[in-house]
């Protein structure tokens, strides 16, 4: 049961509120081991939704789950130079197993580019074995010193594809593919829109040719990394021998690509629709989307309103909707409870949509429908609900996306720009920026330094500015590259 | 690509056989890290699938998916007597993280009732909110010494449920109805007949107060358990203190039960339902229902059936089926391989039906079905060939829990037994041996150590010999319970 007290505004306190709702709305609670989090049924129940609507994707694109081994011996680590350098520092080792001390300490993955790889290499003799196209759902750890829940944790639940490719350009072609496909399911079920294009070096996946990401802008006008797209080169399969047989005779190394997403995206989710009262669910990832509340204060009153709730929820549940799922509706029928309080708790758990029915309502055959997004209340025959209902979370959904694309707009920059106004953006209301860059990593790391703001990507075509900028923020040298810089979580 | 070698025959080596089915079918590899598997794609697929079914069950008894930590402070497992006995010497442990050494070491967790119900302290206050029905889908750890694919190995799969409850008869109720749940699976999805029953003191879970499991007979007649569901008193409440006030106002305990299933259970598959010719799927678990093989000779006949074939390959896949999900078919079009080399890798998958069309069929507008369960060829008009496919499929998922159930039948002792006859059944074909126990676990010490054979269960009422024996098999003394005896893995 959730405390009654407010929730800190966002504008009071946006790190506070965040942790607020979390807690609150009970997605999440903080466990007794440091820096791990338990996921509650409410916040796993939209894990679970983004998990399904995801894997339909990759298997509508020809991928297959598998599962690989936690634990990586810690010698595969190192055998790709730039990977070691950047996981190293942040693992959990294994060194006792049934009581004794191993002979090689075991990692807890960070990450399973090495063991995935080193099977591949075991699969693949010929070109006809490629592609191999992998994914697979599981928990990570890296450890972090800071966590926030769901956004930095010790352990993480995430997907992470796999792929090995005959060529350079179906890497290419793999990588863009998922980052594409990551940006619809974002935009198209998380109604977050997100900006993609390709990291620089410096933020770029230890080991990787090139990192394409979605970044998503939060309430606070800061940048999320939503997921991330490697196309690996050959330097994994080098580090592991795969090689095959090319159809010329010859053998090659394959080329490969890695690509994920994580409970992170539950954190976002957060960030980028709720509000002051608590979780607002995009209705496509609602575990539930409709919840009735009944009203009576009599007990004569009480009777007749739950036996007509009841029917309106029986008729909703089996409703043939114009999507092939059925309906998630949920009935609160709690005695101990009166309506008010539970309007606040399901506005704080983020129910797109409420039903209010009362002896009146059900004298005049109607009911009250309340979107939680825009908090506008409408009237509903109960003959005709169940259009109305679908046609209503439709919106929802579809005006989620557009505030959440208008928010983000209204806090973007582009056109010249000078260092202390960039200065200045940084240090006040953040947002987008999209400025010139001279591609010299001096620049983007006194950057950094100067406003803690990051190149978060260098912008995909669709997302560059139309005249595009002709001097580096920073130094005023000519631009090679427009970049898209902001603060990161 | 499969080894062309035939298969060592189950008669030869029943474990060789297994271990080769399991790597030739591809359903799961040898990993770098001792005792660790890779499960490929194929056994994935069955996993996939076997965890989707559970999962709707779970759902619709009213559990809900959470997530808690990978990791549980050593000091945790200590708090309950029993619980650290049976687990602490089988533990990974973490003793560094980000390369520091750890104040306190971390279990990677072999099961996960003392975090949980950690947590459950935290969240339960009134009786208010009793129950908790909760599920998770994990990786747990188990330091064995001697592992098989599937069977046993360091790091598996699997669920476990937690819930906790008001009284002691609400959570017998629910490990009850679990292995109720449980048994309806492996009988209604796996095609696998289980013995239900209660689990002697010896062989109950560390912490529980009474073990239930389902037992199935393989086919070298040695029993699997493959389920277990647990009433695990006040034993983790009173370590925990997790307390409620109740109704009346008094503090008291909870009630606790923890139940599940594993990837050992598409071990169990293999072992239940696979042939000298390699596995087979019941269709209901099975990724593929139906593979297409088209036949030609000559370039000319090469486009006439392909052509045919995509189109019922087409049709197939859009019909309409009696149950909710699409048939899982797929076209086998590959040009480098010639068709009995395609019959005999689809046997070894597994895949429950086979289409043979060729251009004689085609001028026929027939197709050949081939059952993988009895390989029984039978005929099949193309204007009806969804129906017989359908009507086939589900023949074959009856006939295969038919099959199941006669050999174990077959191979199941009851009525009375000398002690010198149940020695010479165990030393030789094994099986079940419904038989008397005193009670004593001397005896069934004694047992052990005579024969390998064990306990399974003292099995449910309609498990039970009509004739209830009257003596323990091995002292004569009186029998205070029928006992299911075998050996097992």
């Amino acid at each position: 049961m959730s405390d009654d007290k407010k929730l800190t505004t966002r504008a009071e306190d946006f790190s506070a509120w965040y942790n607020e709702v979390v807690l609150r709305a009970e997605l999440a609670d903080y466990s007794p081991v440091r820096g791990c989090m338990v996921i509650r049924p409410s916040g796993y129940g939209i894990w679970e939704r983004m998990q399904r609507a995801l894997d339909d994707m990759f298997k509508a694109t020809g991928h297959q789950n598998a599962y690989f081994p936690l634990f990586i011996p810690e010698s595969f680590l190192h055998k790709e130079a730039e990977h070691v350098q950047g996981f190293a520092p942040e693992t959990a080792v294994v060194t006792h197993g049934g009581g004794k001390e191993l002979d090689e300490p075991l990692v807890v993955r960070p990450t399973s580019e090495t063991i995935i790889y080193s099977m591949f290499a075991k699969w693949v003799q010929s070109y006809r074995d490629l592609p191999i196209l992998i994914n697979q759902w599981a928990n990570v750890v890296r450890w972090e010193m800071r966590t926030r829940l769901f956004l930095r944790t010790l352990e993480f639940l995430w997907q992470e594809g796999h792929t090995a490719h005959v060529t350079h350009d179906e890497a290419e072609e793999e990588a863009r593919k998922i980052l594409g496909l990551y940006s619809d399911f974002m935009e198209g079920w998380m109604a977050m829109p997100v900006i993609t294009g390709q990291k620089t070096e410096s933020e770029k996946f230890a080991g990787a040719l090139r990192t394409y990401a979605c970044e998503a802008m939060m309430q606070d006008n800061r940048a999320l990394q939503a997921g991330t797209s490697h196309n690996l080169g050959q330097n994994f399969a080098k580090a592991f021998n795969l090689t095959f047989q090319a159809e010329n005779g010859e053998i090659a190394h394959a080329w490969n690509t890695s690509w994920g997403v994580s409970t992170r995206l539950v954190g976002a989710l957060v960030m980028t629709h709720g509000d002051d009262n608590g979780l607002r669910i995009p209705p496509l990832l609602a575990p539930t989307e409709l919840v009735i509340v009944p009203i009576w204060k009599s007990d004569d009153e009480r009777g007749r309103v739950l036996e007509t709730a009841r029917r309106v929820y029986d008729s909703l549940r089996d409703w043939e909707r114009r999507e092939p799922n059925r309906l998630r509706v949920h009935l609160d029928d709690r005695e101990s409870m009166k309506p008010g309080a539970k309007y606040y708790e399901w506005e704080l758990r983020g129910v797109p949509l409420r039903m209010e029915l009362g002896p009146r309502d059900i004298d005049k055959n109607q009911c009250v429908l309340v979107r939680r997004d825009t908090r506008a209340k409408a009237t509903a025959s109960l003959d005709s609900v169940g259009e109305d209902v679908e046609t209503l979370l439709e919106a929802i959904q579809d005006d989620m996306v557009a505030a959440a694309l208008d928010r983000r707009e209204k806090n973007s920059h582009r056109g010249p720009i000078t260092y202390d106004r960039f200065r200045q953006l940084m240090d006040g209301e953040g947002g987008f920026v999209y400025a010139g860059w001279c591609g010299d990593p001096a620049c983007e790391t006194t950057v950094k330094e100067d406003t803690k703001a990051t190149i978060r990507v260098m912008p995909d075509e669709e997302f560059r500015s139309a005249e595009p900028p002709r001097t580096c923020v920073r130094c005023g040298r000519p631009s090679t590259t427009e970049a898209l810089w902001a603060k990161a979580y």
